[in-house]
């Protein structure tokens, strides 16, 4: 759940910024980019941190930035967290922390927000250096670059880039931020204004992706993995827990076999776990409600088989390939 | 939400039985068939009332037996019951009561059980005298032929009886309460055992919609009333709200025809109210949790408009009539 200085006094839920945005770069105050030298952190649960793992496994800098995973549901604890509940013992192997809160407090030992995933820490100072999940993909794409593997796919065309970063910033507002500015607003004015918002631009997408096979036609670029991180989770999580409940993602041919199409692209479905995410939305102690949480009843529905199953999407473009090498 | 009494060791929900069963007739103790004795009390959102409201429309007793309508959303008061706040001052005005366990009370005065709908009162006394939602339609098709408009449909047909009641009662427990099963549950493992049951009948009957237009082939009976109070509320309330998210019901091409038939139909469509539905299952107390109450959000989806589109379903039998005469 949203902290309360984050929904104002009309109900509307306005995210926290982020506080650690440092670029990545050569430059004097930028951080070096050097192989080993960071670890990010996600939870598979999170979209803005999904981001993140789907690109660095579309570049495969697998190796070259190391991976560590918070558990699904938040502790039980007072502060607002997230846990290495997963790994042995309770404890990244690599950082040697519980909490990823103590990261942040290496940083900051003032830090008030919440600690958010994804996170990039440097292993040796055990510190949260950046948490700019609007930015790191592109940095990722960007700064990266010499450690890509041979034949990435460009996700970030020079030439398309203003392009690509204007229909980001809308689909984060409407879409991306738009479930949970739906799921965490404390009026029905808010909520309805969320909804509509992002319904409209469902419809406008769908559109979109009637005569592109992607967001910028043949191939894939950063902004289709912003918006898959949203509605991979929607149907099996938002739907119901945030109330987005108009239309599910399998009522839009075009979204839904562009979903399919992009989660049967190794990077995307094989970084999704349905179940996690079920959990989360569903149980989780901050966002579902105490009846819930006490029932601890999971949703067994929807069938997610059905993302396997054939899109087709290729006859729009003509090509198999979907990326841009 | 259920009383404590009916959830048992396993978590599963056990449905109260019903308390007054006097049936309707001629006999010795039996209640008397008589226009204007009798007043039906119903809520909009409850599909074991709605059944009687929808055979009571098509066979014409509305001006035989009248009807009062309790509110959506149970009254907070500690006793778990429904209020008359629908009507002028809170009070029903042929009854002349605020609240229905009114009625319960005095008719039996240890009543501890739910007041529940549908409840046939007799005015003149002010007593309930049958709630037993199982017969009651079938009361009304038999018992009361006397009263039937003239070219009232045969929705019992004697040589169907046997049959119609089988079904009855499998639909009863897999769907009907089953979708209460699931949302009741207070086990994983009562809930997927529901679950379960539920979709696996689902699929039987969207088969046997395929080659009848409707359960028992070219005619609406009993069974059809039955089955329809319930599928009409799956993808408004109880595919969220009681976790019954295999799919939704537009998911069955033959069942979201059949339900689109049987809504467009005079007595269906027009005696149900998605609204009261939704705020029901979504917002009311003692099926919302207390975050969900607190917030007092409705959701705004699914488009029930979609309930109005054309279904082709008379191709199956090549009759437009829906009704045996």
């Amino acid at each position: 759940m949203a902290n309360p200085v984050e929904v104002d006094q009309k109900g509307k839920f306005n995210r926290q910024t982020n506080r650690f945005t440092i670029p990545f770069g050569n430059g004097e105050g930028e951080l070096p980019v050097e192989a080993g030298r960071y670890r990010l952190i996600w939870a598979e649960i999170c979209p803005w941190a999904h981001r993140a793992v789907i690109v660095r496994s579309l570049l495969g800098l697998e190796n070259v930035i190391s991976l560590g995973t918070v558990a699904p549901m938040r502790p039980d604890v007072p502060r607002v967290d997230w846990d290495f509940s997963l790994d042995e013992g309770g404890v990244d192997p690599v950082l040697g922390i519980q909490y990823l809160s103590e990261v942040y407090l290496k940083t900051d030992p003032e830090y008030t927000g919440r600690p958010t995933v994804p996170a990039i820490v440097d292993i040796n100072e055990g510190k949260v250096v950046n948490n700019d999940y609007f930015r790191l993909t592109n940095y990722f794409e960007i700064d990266w670059a010499p450690f890509h593997k041979e034949n990435a796919p460009n996700l970030y065309p020079e030439n398309l880039r203003e392009e690509i970063d204007a229909l980001s910033e809308v689909i984060f507002h409407d879409v991306n931020n738009g479930v949970y500015k739906c799921g965490f607003a404390r009026s029905q004015e808010a909520y309805e204004e969320a909804y509509d918002v992002l319904f409209a631009r469902l419809d406008q997408l769908e559109e979109r992706l009637a005569t592109n096979r992607f967001l910028f036609g043949d191939y894939i670029t950063d902004a289709d993995v912003r918006l898959y991180t949203t509605l991979v989770r929607f149907d099996v999580a938002y739907y119901a827990a945030f109330k987005t409940n108009r239309n599910r993602i399998v009522d839009f041919p075009n979204l839904w076999g562009y979903l399919r199409d992009l989660y049967e692209t190794p990077g995307f479905g094989d970084t999704t776990n349905f179940h996690a995410i079920k959990q989360h939305y569903h149980l989780s102690n901050h966002i579902a409600s105490d009846d819930q949480k006490s029932l601890n009843i999971l949703p067994k529905g929807p069938d997610t088989s059905i993302f396997n199953t054939p899109h087709n999407r290729e006859d729009i473009s003509g090509k198999k390939e979907k990326f841009l090498i």
